[in-house]
């Protein structure tokens, strides 16, 4: 039976190595990494997470801002504020909560905000310099799914990475950091022929697609190392990519959901936090 | 025996489509698309470039600015030119020749181009665009080598798809591509390993590794497409990526070296001015 690759373990391992970070910061009387939060309007989803970002930064010693505004703030106000953080040498990271209300222009409101500033890497220049391989934020779930692998343990390089689901987020971005580890990458989808052929010649399997307990047994080679993006909600449970009690069996390590690459996401976003300050030297 | 890919009479067919377009326009009396390009000191390869550039220009009928600055220019100097580029209404493309002279910082010169003028996909916003697969400029060279697949008829959805290296310029970009086309795309390089097997399953075969006649018949499926984007000087010749001669005898289709992939490149460069002075409505 395969090993479990416990994400929950892995951000704490993280973690420590932020707070003491932030604590070298504080004795040597300096100020800690500070994210600030632009919050527009009443969205749940994004109340919800950014009451979890300002839980993880008071655990980790980080300073948090939460900046709201009300639903029918206009674009010129918001953008106003945005220039205000980019400027201002105490910010490190600026965090636009996304979806915008509707009024609002997404993809014009966030180019605004300074990719030395892009902590979840949404801008288009920070996208640019990733696809380029310069230095620049790497998004948090990619990131997650980078150090997941590596606790194994195994060497990425040489080995074939097949990465299902090729959405912005995930697929495209995991399969480019897996390039840039010298794996063979192959990405595939909705119009892949012989899926499970070509599943089934991954070392690396990356599982993002979004249908829940999809990827069985049989798509999975001997001694793979399996990594389940999936977050399907069915009867009120949340259920990966990955047919977990089957796949576990064949592979050698198998992340789970939840506790798996979820649960890296909020830390990568910390960990940015901190490399965007030892970057910004001001 | 396979059938040839003429990369020159395929950029001959978009040449046409570009000088009826510029026909038509002048018809209605409205002004041709405009590139206009800044060449800074006297580097051979930006020299030759440059004329190539005007040469097409004028026998498509677009009109061709070429501004020169001598080798010691100031960074300002440039940059106030491209911002005066940026705003003038009259110029649709801006090319920016690189190299640039040492003292100068080719990133940040670069990046003052604004994005909608960015013909060549240099910049680092055109760059996040194409890879999140919004709307923009697409780089020359794999624009081109899409087309030339195109032009053999094959429909690219669901075939296998790998491009043997991994640049900025030609193996990211077009994996990409084939990936927006719906093939399952592969990338490999020079860390792979049974490269001789991963391209064998390829139905369509990308080569941009840089080794003079490389890919031979062992690494080619039968009936596959071959693309050839090596350029390599052997002897004062100019020798592909790919044994044309053996490689010929087993695939369907190979673009040859020269007048193959080449061909296509500054045909591509005119069909972005055209389509950026379609976007931008003045």
């Amino acid at each position: 039976m395969g090993t479990i690759i416990k994400g929950k373990e892995i951000a704490n391992k993280y973690k420590k190595e932020i707070s003491d970070f932030v604590e070298n910061r504080k004795k040597e009387f300096k100020r800690v990494p500070c994210i600030s939060t632009i919050l527009v309007g009443n969205d749940a989803g994004s109340m919800l997470y950014a009451k979890n970002q300002k839980r993880i930064c008071e655990q980790l010693g980080l300073k948090y801002i939460l900046n709201t505004f009300e639903e029918n703030t206009k674009e010129k106000e918001i953008i106003d504020n945005i220039e205000r953080l980019n400027s201002d040498n105490n910010v490190d990271g600026i965090i636009l909560m996304l979806p915008l209300p509707k009024h609002l222009n997404e993809k014009y409101i966030t180019s605004k905000i300074s990719y030395k500033k892009d902590i979840d890497g949404l801008t288009d220049i920070n996208t640019g310099m990733f696809y380029k391989g310069e230095k620049c934020f790497i998004p948090c779930t990619p990131k997650g799914i980078v150090k997941l692998i590596e606790s194994t343990g195994i060497n990425i390089e040489g080995k074939n990475a097949v990465v299902v689901g090729r959405s912005n987020i995930v697929g495209k971005p995991i399969a480019h950091l897996l390039l840039n580890k010298n794996a063979t990458v192959t990405i595939c989808h909705s119009k892949t022929k012989n899926l499970k052929e070509v599943c089934k010649s991954a070392d690396i399997l990356i599982a993002a697609i979004g249908k829940p307990n999809f990827i069985n047994e049989e798509f999975v080679k001997k001694g793979a190392v399996v990594i389940d993006v999936g977050t399907n909600r069915v009867e009120g449970k949340v259920v990966g990519d990955v047919y977990f009690e089957k796949v576990i069996n064949k592979a050698d390590y198998v992340t789970p959901v939840p506790g798996g690459v979820g649960a890296m996401t909020t830390t990568m976003l910390m960990l940015n936090t901190c490399e965007a300050l030892n970057r910004n030297v001001y």
